[in-house]
């Protein structure tokens, strides 16, 4: 497996190329996470040669937006940069239709039909803006949207957001939160062949095991979406030696959580939960809130009746949080298939791709 | 902290030297485990230049044994290594009449009990016989006295033992046996954002620590000593990362059980304790039997009247377990101080071993 950058790589994107074609010329020209500077520079250029778009830039992110001063805003988003190259760069078409390579689903793809759309579309129903960011891949503290969020939160403003991440060319509504706690049990160590002489932090895991064994998880339905939560032990640890009584144990628990609940609600709960277990000290390891799936705003509506179908509820987390914390609805829509992202064999049927361009398209210019 | 032998040693022991100065002639004469060679050999030529003794070796193990024809034969044994030396020999006498140095308690004031009443009591009103053994701070397989009782059970026969391990001058019968065991849980992945796809391993441990917490142990008296077994949960791991449901999680738990119990019996036992526990498989990963006290013995009867105090039980796991298996009862009875052995400032108060000494000779030349 090659995780280095080639030492070439093509200097320029040529935006009348179509949908596959063009999602062919990203993936031949690398960006793994870190090393998104020369593909943000090709962007930037090819965006600047478009009349109609204002171009700005922080960081390696590049924002383009319309100002014709329609009602609405849309905004269309993408991460460019891709983890590690498995030896599946440069790309390659097969006979039935299908782009194989490093970043094809997830999501130079989804990339190819932003670009397409910005330079396609010059006076579209909607006033338009464009984010291409970095580091998605990567560190939570990383990622270019982030960055851009926190300096320049005006340039994301928008009616509606959708990511173009890989979500098999469905719509998916909103995400869930996640929350991880780690729950520290206490106790004194002793002799295992006098454990009466102490305490045994093992065994005070018992009630916060029981509790989670017996959890039963909300399904609340928003936006007519049914949401799926989760409260799951992801790991426990303890034990000193196997002739000692244990004085500590850790249960590592994740809560994953409807967008109906706020962080300050999620993190209440946990505490709630496991009040009466017993616990020594809950500690928050890690915590993302959700995002709403906002179907029921009219831009979003008339998204939904132009791409049909039926949205479906997004159980993990993405970055439509990040929309979400500034007050913009979005959702997940995309030509690539996310159970092969990140993997060797990752690919794209070059149709998924075409078929989405044709859908935004015709929605952006009724 | 020295964990080398010096390259000098001494070359003899000299069984005329008080109780004390032999032990410190003792520890000053290194033996960690597995360099117990040259102690063996001044041992074996120290006793066999005492004409009531028989002396045979097996390895670095020696055994002097008298041949009275008395009605009676008791054995007294003891292991000649040590832990690693940690900055502490020479051996060193303070004002207060302590000794200082690695082995002082464990058990080098003891072996010196043995030397000095094999060498000063030629015509004993029981048969005795001496045994020293090396490798008994080191792994179970390597342990001296469990290499004579398998090649030479014969040189080890006798109605009654005293281990001469550190015992605060009081009398410890039998021992409880230790049997540990690997309770295995599965599940099955899946990723903690869609946890109902999965099934979760570390939740399926609650039963089995609910148990735990709540088992009442037994506390049989056996000829007079009460024991205190022990149920207790010494380890417990699980997880795969912070976002998967894990699909193994793995509770240790540690047997100790009172001398009434036969192994078998133990093994039973804990197989039905978390019968009902949705336990994948259970695997024995270490068990030594216990050890009955034999106080209703004659020879350990007349032996306690002669020490005088009440004998305590013996919690932990000795080699007392060895003899017992050969049908010789045994006690630990010995000068050091069990709370100090393997620690930087093991010491041993002179007084003690004199002491000791003195309650063996009576006993021995009533």
């Amino acid at each position: 497996m090659s995780e280095t950058q080639p030492d070439h790589v093509p200097a320029a994107l040529d935006l009348t190329l179509d949908g596959p074609a063009l999602t062919a010329a990203l993936v031949d020209f690398p960006s793994i996470s870190g090393t998104e500077k020369p593909l943000a520079d090709a962007i930037e250029e090819a965006l600047r040669a478009l009349p109609h778009l204002r171009v700005d830039r922080h960081g390696n992110n590049v924002v383009a937006r319309t100002d014709l001063g329609r009602p609405e805003r849309v905004v269309l988003a993408g991460h460019i940069d891709t983890v590690p190259i498995a030896d599946n760069v440069p790309s390659r078409l097969d006979e039935e239709g299908v782009l194989w390579g490093c970043g094809t689903s997830d999501m130079k793809s989804g990339v190819a039909v932003q670009l397409r759309i910005a330079a396609t579309v010059p006076a579209p129903n909607r006033d338009l803006t464009f984010v291409f960011y970095d580091n998605e891949e990567v560190a939570a503290h990383l990622n270019g949207l982030g960055h851009v969020a926190e300096a320049h939160p005006d340039w994301l403003a928008g009616d509606f957001a959708i990511l173009l991440e890989p979500s098999d060319g469905e719509v998916e509504g909103g995400c869930q939160g996640t929350l991880r706690v780690k729950l520290r049990l206490t106790g004194e160590r002793a002799h295992s062949a006098r454990s009466w002489m102490g305490s045994n932090a093992v065994h005070a895991a018992a009630p916060i095991l029981a509790k989670l064994a017996a959890y039963q998880p909300r399904r609340p339905v928003i936006d007519g979406l049914e949401y799926h939560e989760g409260l799951n032990a992801v790991g426990i640890e303890g034990g000193v030696a196997t002739n000692v009584i244990p004085d500590a144990c850790v249960v590592t628990v994740n809560y994953r959580y409807a967008p109906d609940r706020s962080m300050a609600e999620a993190e209440a709960h946990v505490r709630e939960v496991f009040a009466d277990c017993g616990v020594a000290e809950i500690t928050v390891d890690d915590h993302t809130g959700g995002a709403l799936p906002g179907l029921s705003h009219p831009a979003a509506a008339a998204f939904m009746a132009a791409v049909g179908g039926a949205a479906k509820p997004k159980f993990g987390w993405t970055d439509v949080s990040r929309f979400s914390a500034l007050g913009v609805p979005a959702v997940n829509y995309g030509p690539g298939e996310p159970l092969l992202a990140h993997k060797r064999d990752e690919r794209v049927a070059v149709e998924r791709i075409t078929h989405c361009e044709r859908r935004l398209y015709d929605w952006l210019t009724a």
